[in-house]
């Protein structure tokens, strides 16, 4: 093991900044605590005028990436700028130059990860990425070695702090999507281009990695069922609330009949759950074991520091434990696996339809879920909008996606049916 | 990297089963995922009869803890019969056969764990302790590993989970606490002498060992104040309650001026606080990290599964990363460091007292608060009893502990007092 490791990043964002900020203030922190020195030799980024609020030494700042990724005193390479190209050239050649990476890209491990560890495996180093998922919370690794005696039961994850901040303030302030998206782009946590965000595919990108680590499949991204938020109303999550729920943006992966499920969809989960309670831009991923049974773990999963945290963490592993033994745990099963198809999958659900108000609607909507065997545990209907639509609330036992998915397009197509019906799927004990 | 680790098992109670079970039944997963195999040698227990509900391979059972100890071809000997004596001699004994060790002993660790590491890094073996905070929680690792980069702001531990249910309990169902103890003792969440869980020297046993990681302080038990849950009365909850708080037993260690703090007592915690919601037999450890800011570790705190997960995932460790790194971080720090005293701190308090029912009271009481700079938040008086005496319930503003005591010795000796005060520290942001 050396006694001092030299660090390069790539990309002097947020994360890079963060993370600059860390191994320069902590350094001394994280000497005593290692026995290692971590020196952070080069930072590269197009633009290494604007202040970032931390002096860097001399020397350290450079516009030109190759001077990071070819420097042989260089042990470990962070990515942190961000997208597919050209991280992903940069990573590949810094594995090929022998050098350990760490990255903070979702996209880039969710996407290219089976050949970026592939190329890592085959040139003897290292590939840390604790801070592509739920930020500062050390979910990757309590996965991988917290858990590791563990047969996974499931996993479920508030893992974008934007659409948690858009569903929190939804709730707690009955406002609706397109105010609660301004005002979390007001404040900075959402971008110009909230897509990412709101349609899940972020959170999808995250699930992919845990997915990855608790069933040791290959990065299967593809496969991911995505479901944003756009389409949750102020009036679903008052249903919500006052059936005892609350919505929140969850990503899942589990096993059901030894096929993997992995889905990302707004979902109801009960008031009494713990992590019904996250809110905000918090995040938090709940991780049940065979042998541990329900474990949960909170915190920030975005921020300069918070990520920085994560990506000091990363570095520090691989200089602990130089010795090729992490790569193992992401697609370590070569046998059989079967990702579950979405139709499959079954759930309790929620449905809003949009009814006219007149008799009779009732009884055919509940016949026709009847006939999908989708039985009813709730029903909610208030006021009355004379020759208007009302929306028709039902809380149904669990069922079959397919048959649900049947079931709404034939409702939808009943005369006296005036919107297309919303339905959330819905976690919790069958009561 | 050996392929095949061998594994010698002390003590077949719970854990030891919980522990032997994994390894046997989770073998082959734990195989694909590391790529060692680990291999449950021998188990000692003075009691090999009974039965356990698993199946043990035959010439594992021993009655002779040295046949694991001395036995060559094990590499790491699991601590699981509890108590100092003779565990403590075993491991050291395993030590100096140059065998990692792997414990779930929280007492041995806080009390004589300084002598056992000092051992084991002579030996040039690790010491696995995850197991002996928090059960199935992998905050151990977290704090040395996942966190390695922050500097530690304060950790607050809900971590035994009898006090816990006895808590819950008497909040839930407004019963006093010797009911809620009987009913802990029934489930077998309470011992027959449950002084260790109740007056929270298991819980400080746990907080000696978060304090040394977080501040890399040599372990100081006999430094740590303790206070038990047996003052902490049905109104207390209720009184707490109508406040907007919970009391639970916390664990607290923290950084003040320098000094750091080690405290176990009962606790006012805003119900908006995450932990606050933390019930039942479940433990949760909030942290707060420079770096990563606020983040929370939640699950089961005992039990034969969850602690064994805990085990096993610290025998993995030893083996992928055998390196003698881990055993930096406790007592890393050799400069100056000092353990705050408790009358040194400073907190928000409520005050139970029990003040006779005549005009002046509040006046008198609320005088001596004053005298000691203990300014008043809110008050509640209820109901009235001619001539008897009253709950008084003050609730204060952050005062220093000094002055409490003072105050509540002075107010203790008026005579229209007619009990003695009961004082909770009270954690929350000031208003």
């Amino acid at each position: 093991m050396k006694d001092k490791i030299h660090v390069g990043i790539i990309g002097f964002g947020t994360v890079g900044t963060g993370t600059a900020k860390i191994l320069i203030e902590n350094r001394e922190l994280i000497k005593k605590r290692t026995g290692i020195d971590f020196i952070l030799k080069r930072i590269a980024d197009l633009d290494i005028k604007r202040d970032r609020g931390i002096k860097v030494p001399e020397g350290v700042l450079t516009t030109d990436a190759g001077a990071v990724i070819n420097d042989p005193d260089i042990d470990v390479v962070v990515e942190l700028m961000g997208g597919i190209h050209p991280a992903k050239d940069f990573m590949l050649n810094a594995v090929k130059n022998k050098k350990h990476v760490v990255t903070a890209n979702k996209a880039l491990i969710a996407t290219e990860g089976n050949e970026i560890f592939a190329e890592a495996e085959k040139n003897g180093v290292e590939v840390g990425f604790e801070a592509s998922v739920a930020g500062g919370i050390p979910i990757i690794k309590v996965l991988r070695e917290g858990l590791v005696a563990n047969n996974i039961v499931a996993v479920y994850g508030i893992i974008n702090g934007t659409s948690n901040y858009i569903l929190t303030k939804m709730t707690d302030e009955k406002v609706e999507f397109s105010d609660a998206l301004k005002e979390a782009q007001r404040l900075g946590y959402a971008e110009a281009d909230p897509t990412f965000d709101i349609e899940g595919i972020d959170t999808a990108h995250k699930l992919t990695i845990l997915s990855s680590l608790s069933y040791g499949i290959p990065l299967s991204y593809n496969e991911v069922y995505k479901e944003g938020i756009t389409k949750i109303t102020a009036q679903d999550i008052e249903f919500a609330s006052e059936l005892g729920y609350k919505i929140k943006l969850l990503a899942i992966t589990k096993l059901s009949n030894g096929e993997i499920e992995m889905r990302v969809h707004p979902t109801m989960i009960p008031n009494e759950y713990l992590i019904s309670k996250v809110d905000g831009v918090f995040n938090a991923v709940y991780v049940e074991g065979d042998a541990v049974g329900s474990t949960l773990y909170y915190g920030r999963g975005a921020g300069d520091m918070p990520t920085g945290s994560a990506v000091v963490a990363d570095i520090v592993d691989i200089a602990r434990c130089d010795n090729g033994q992490k790569a193992k745990g992401i697609g370590y099963v070569s046998a059989d696996y079967k990702i579950r198809k979405m139709e499959d999958i079954e759930s309790m659900y929620y449905f809003r339809f949009s009814a006219m108000d007149q008799p009779g609607v009732l009884s055919k909507i509940s016949g026709i879920l009847g006939n999908y065997n989708i039985s009813i545990a709730s029903v909610i209907q208030k006021g009355r909008r004379l020759g208007g639509s009302v929306p028709l609330v039902v809380l149904a036992h669990t069922a079959k996606e397919r048959d649900v998915l049947s079931a709404v397009k034939e409702i939808d197509n009943l005369p006296v049916v005036s919107d297309k019906t919303l339905f959330i799927r819905v976690e919790g004990k069958e009561e």
